[in-house]
């Protein structure tokens, strides 16, 4: 059985053990906490997807190992359509949870270790290819979720690992024993984490010599013994703790970012798929984090249900012929197209790895996550625009429900006739939720910083340029012949 | 006694009895609501100012009326020094508070009203002027904060005040009485309304000939029986009903909005300024506008808060010398800057009006607004940039002090030995505060819509901009003589 | 034969005999003309490139017709791969001529007739697409540039064709004979008229019913007894006239537009590819449209040479280290790549059409020309930033020359040892070139034009996009259910 | 005679004898001279508007050494009114000429070193304030148009002036006489150098103890023995000597760059005003840009022009009516009052020096400035926008006037009837102009790099804003007490 649907996911979360904590304590039932289970219903949207036919080119795959029908998410990617596809899988679940669906760190992850054991392999003569495989023909067995854990907390950034005063900055491993390593450290930001099966650690940056101890990939059970989740806080998390729905914009999903602390944490040999290979530690990283630029292909989705609702607000403002409003609405339109381009180029333009895994154009999915860490806050910044003031000066759900107050919330809120003051309130809040609230924690912030801040693309583009054809031609051109 | 303290002012509004609602219910005790107090402390900063030494050429002027030194948010402009002024107290201000202290709304209305009862007395022979110039030394005498409220709650846009389905949507005289008028309508978005001793109702656009009943303008205060509040929710709104103050981010003040419900309010004869004179109600809104776009001044102070948190931040990363950090905070500096040439500018163009008042370039005040609609959202994504991700991955302050994780959060999001983690996860909340939170409703969703939407500031420079003289100019110089 | 080489390309232009003014005065050599000879340069390089082995991939394709290998510009996209490749030829081309090659819009005007021949016949029973079928064998067999030739001159903006005071503002037909159609009319803004050896005439909007007499489509030679071409000024166009070649930048190549009048002129039946189908002059104008607004790929190419002469100029400037340059190439490169990826992936999204076909995606090729009015305008203005003032400042080839003035040019503008003044005057001008002379016409203004102003992408993204699908999104996440 | 006239100013050229290279030849009769005869006209509207009583509080003053009244060019700013006239009347010429009219550079020179003369005699006991009053007496009794020549030529850009493989990279001391000191190097990038009477030199940045022979400024008139001007060329210069005025787009005004050398000159001991005193290198710099930096509101005018020309477009092509249109024009005039906004606040909040000259504000000089680097290229492209291809497409004047093509030119470019067709082109002819040609030169090049490249004014920026007072508001707010 390798579909699973969302109830058979959220039942196989219900079997995990984790140690999660949030606002200073230990939360009980992970699956049930209204604060997080937002965000397990975000990533069960993954597998109820992959059961539907209209959806199913996309959101499936068949896997190269064992010939059946699995969740994208798992899949290995095989050809230029397959990263297509990938790119498309992306804006679909971002539209349809206006949030961040989570799963994609762990395909990243997945993709990125196939490509570097091979590698490791190839010169080291070691066997983390077949390790891996064998991980992953589970995972795709299982239709597993996986956080796809990199960035360190980094203590003093200008130092490096080895030489940090405190050195658990950097995960690393602290000690081997016959049944494995035991690893140390913690992994910032972890989107998801606490609605993962598995967990697969890699290396934050490039590895130098002396910080062999930190060169070290590997995966495991998001329950075993010694991984602690600390949740931490989005914008208005609260508000799902309220009675009422309204409030909270997005009434269904929403997304969780944990800190992941490994307390002497015991890995098998056989979840280990780097250990001391420093040298490929940077394959590793860049493999992964061109990977995951792709991945914001989820943003052009979240776009989707931003524009929707600037224009859904616009027409029960009655305000939607507009001149200014139409073109605004273009605007958000061609920003987000803007940012589809990109991850469709990068995708189409992929190439295959020694080993078989089709790899994006690094360059283009550098450039596209560049541009995802500057067009949402401009659809941001219109859609706030179009919405009006009231989407911050807007009554509480309880003052519309209350008899005390709800006949001047209905009188004096109402637009158009034939449109509820209740569904101005909720598109309202859908956009509060979009531009300032829990999901532009996902939508602005994440756009910013997941996948690398916009100076580490800015780096990238700059080492992947061809600038010596650039320079080249101009100097044809004006007939400089040195 | 005309300057009031701090604790002066907060024990007057004790005195007050309004009906203010929340969360669908009475607010009983409005000065020590916990979620409605930091605005209250905002506001109190504008009494608190005024008796620094250092900043008394700022926070006060010389009353035109008694000659005695008062609190600058009750003055008419005298001229252009007093216009600059108020510009640099708004910067002042948002710079001290970090949010929206509130009290240039009712300034502004106040100016307003001195030039239109001034001009409607001029036309009519009425004699509003010198009902508003005693009305005036009354909130001078007392040092009184004023809203000033002028949005209506529109109904369908489409269609004006007085063919509105619910004739109420605008605001309006429904009877005359010997004792008064009486008034029935709401007024949206009013900042600081449950913080203010008074309310100065003006008309929100300019009325035609049909809707005389909705040319209307008057003061009444806060409590008058008939009115009613009811607050609006903020991003992150219940954090400061939370234990601990450091997940609010601003630890001390905050914003407010509610709508003012005027339920059949009567409003005496010597507190009417307009009533029916349609023929003014375009004049009141563009000086009115003009003022209030000239008193974005206080988000170039909201702005230097940011930018100063930003730099802590990067501090507190070791990340401040790197030359793309360096690079983003000249670009805040040079956008916020931007922004005080813009009030600064209308302010020092500013021009004498019949009556004696100054009222700023109406043309060059709209440019600064407009810019305010921009650049904030451009100052707040760098910060975000330069915040790093964690702000909107940390874990909450309960973590911080919970026995059971606070080790592990200090560990691992400690950066420099020099710095406490407590310190670095309290920029963070503050710039998270700035940018998404509380504040984010004053910083970048009331820079949007307040004082008008970017739109109507379009409108506006379209109409003042003397295209004839700069079409004569091109014409000539390319040789057109029609 | 069916790839013809540059000299053979230039051999045959000589055989033409068109009527060609410039300056008042018509040309008599059009092919030696110095103005003329640099735009048939920059032609001759897409016949040129089609024999080099490590383009052929790229520049060549096998007919569909006759399955022997053409030059691609005669091709008609068979696949998503052609499209891909046509984009890459753009961008080669733009890069190795730093201008415009005018050869494109003769491709996307075979390609849009090759659709829409085959769309009237299926409805109208015509046989359109045997005729042009057989006319694309000609130019594909003699290897053809031929000029798209859609914009007319359109006099009243705001009437319809067949009501202007003046008929001919729109090309039409002005009467039918036994051997053909008699047509008249003019085409604005002919890139690369004069060096074409056909020119393929299309309606330049949709028609309505009453302008049938407008709704024409044919082809012609571009020698054909009365049509008359007028070539356009452009900027410094005339230091191509002076002696020397170093001030010119592009010391080879260069782009020139004409005005191309049919003064009655007879187009024999076998040509003719519309005539009246008004129907069918919407599909025609928004394929062409979207093939067109593909080809902008060139201009990433041209931008190529901007950015390799900017980073050249840094490093004769010795400061190509400083932090600050290196970010604005960055910058550069990351605007450039983004409009690299609106072309790959409006192509890779391409469709068959109905007779096999493939179109591009039109929501995504627009998307990518609206950013070329933007992104090329930015980029320049940064590689103005890089150069430095003396791009503008700097004295003639002529004063580099004479005995007079050689050694103080020499000596003072002299920077890096290694580097003589004279190849730092060739970058310089180059950047002048590109962003104010003559290529800027290309580079600049054509960008914002050129397939299209900007609001007629904002139009057709505007009619594109579906809006429906957000909207729904947007409601069903916050609980909408109208 | 204190206010000369046009005329006089004409005539008191003629009486110069310059040595002045164009072209690589000697220029015989440079005001003649069809190249540089325009710019010498926009000089002369300096002059000429002085006499019109409508703009003679802006163009005059009183001197403050003999109480007569001057032209505002040779005056030292005694108040806050002088700096914001100063910007008024940058902005006017700017309006009246369409060009850089060059003699501002002079006027800020001469405010400069009063400024710095004064210092120097406060620390150093030396005289050369007296020196300088008495030599700006004969300015401004003459009247006289000084060249204020700071930008060195500069050589290797990593090494100090004394450490250059060439000593004269830099301007300096060769060596001391009786009668005064004799000077070698050259100033590059002279805006309007050949149409001054007085060259007024200062050195090009902070000085170091080593480079004291080229810590230098004095004054010298423009004939002196010894100076060369070598000519520079600027996009479409020789249009001007095309026959016909219609090309040029601006028939009347231009400007003009010239490379200064200076070939061992001799500087009289009463016109060195700076010898050595490399620590008022950095005072006279900044003093100058902040004044040179202000002097950029002549763009506004400039703006002012490119906004007219623009609607005119619009309107002769009928289509200023549609929304899209009016909203590029709100946005052309929206960022062009931004830049008027600089210029007004940083001359508003001008500070008195010791000494008695008034100074703009240096932060907000710079911030005004550094806008200007940025915003005319979007005016000038949303122009282009407006303009339509035509502009860089249209035929020449020989096309207009040639009985063989004038009327097809004249029927296929017609639009309204009631516009000629030649009107159309004028207006077309002044956007290229102003976008491409030679006013580009100094809209845009100039504005980015004249008075400073943007990284100077960031620098700056950097350095006058006040951080501290930031991040102590920062800290307070969120509750950090270090």
């Amino acid at each position: 059985m390798t579909l699973l649907t969302a109830e058979q996911y959220e039942e196989s979360l219900r079997r995990l053990n984790l140690v999660v904590y949030q606002f200073g304590r230990r939360v009980e039932n992970v699956v049930d906490d209204p604060m997080i289970r937002p965000s397990m219903k975000a990533v069960a949207k993954t597998y109820e997807l992959a059961h539907v036919p209209e959806h199913e080119a996309i959101m499936t795959a068949t896997s190269h190992i064992t010939g059946e029908k699995i969740n994208r998410f798992t899949h290995i990617h095989q050809n230029v359509d397959d990263l297509v596809n990938k790119s498309k899988m992306g804006r679909l679940l971002g539209r349809e949870t206006g949030c961040c669906f989570q799963r994609c760190v762990g395909m990243d992850a997945l993709n990125a270790l196939s490509i570097v054991t091979y590698a490791i392999d190839e010169k080291h003569a070691t066997s983390y290819n077949e390790r891996f495989l064998k991980y992953l023909e589970y995972v795709q067995q299982h239709d597993l979720t996986c956080d796809g854990a990199m960035t360190d907390t980094k203590g003093v950034r200008s130092l490096p690992p080895s030489q940090q005063p405190d050195p658990d900055a950097y995960l690393h491993v602290v000690r081997e024993t016959e049944d494995g390593i035991v690893v140390r450290g913690a992994k910032a930001h972890q989107t998801g984490a606490v609605n993962s099966h598995e967990v697969i650690v890699m290396p934050t940056m490039t590895m130098r010599k002396g910080d062999k101890a930190y060169a070290v990939s590997f995966a495991l059970p998001s329950d075993t013994k010694g991984i602690v989740y600390i949740v931490g806080r989005q914008s208005c998390d609260t508000r799902k703790l309220e009675d009422g729905m309204l409030d909270r914009g997005n009434i269904v999903y929403g997304g969780h970012e944990a800190l992941v602390v490994f307390d002497d944490v015991l890995v098998p040999w056989d979840r280990v798929f780097m250990y001391g290979e420093y040298d490929f530690t940077g394959l590793l990283v860049e493999s992964f984090a061109a990977y995951h630029r792709q991945s914001y292909a989820c943003k052009v989705g979240v776009g989707d249900v931003l524009i929707g609702a600037a224009q859904t607000a616009a027409e029960y403002n009655g305000v939607e012929k507009a001149s200014h409003i139409k073109d605004k609405i273009v605007e958000m339109n061609h920003l987000n197209e803007t940012l589809y381009c990109g991850c469709i180029a990068c995708a189409s333009q992929g190439q295959v790895m020694a080993g078989g895994t089709y790899l994006v154009d690094v360059l283009l999915a550098n450039v596209h996550k560049h541009n995802v860490t500057r067009f949402p806050y401009e659809i941001a910044r219109i859609a706030q625009d179009i919405a009006g003031g009231l989407m911050v000066t807007l009554p509480s759900e309880q003052d519309l429900r209350s008899p005390e107050t709800a006949e001047w919330i209905k009188k004096y809120y109402k637009t158009r006739e034939d449109i509820p003051t209740e569904a101005r309130m909720r598109v309202l809040r859908l956009i509060e939720n979009l531009t300032l609230g829990a999901a532009a924690v996902g939508y602005l912030t994440e756009s910013m910083h997941g996948a690398g801040s916009p100076q580490a693309q800015r780096v990238m583009i700059s080492r992947r340029i061809n600038m010596t054809e650039k320079q080249q031609a101009a100097k044809r051109l004006c007939g400089i012949d040195h």
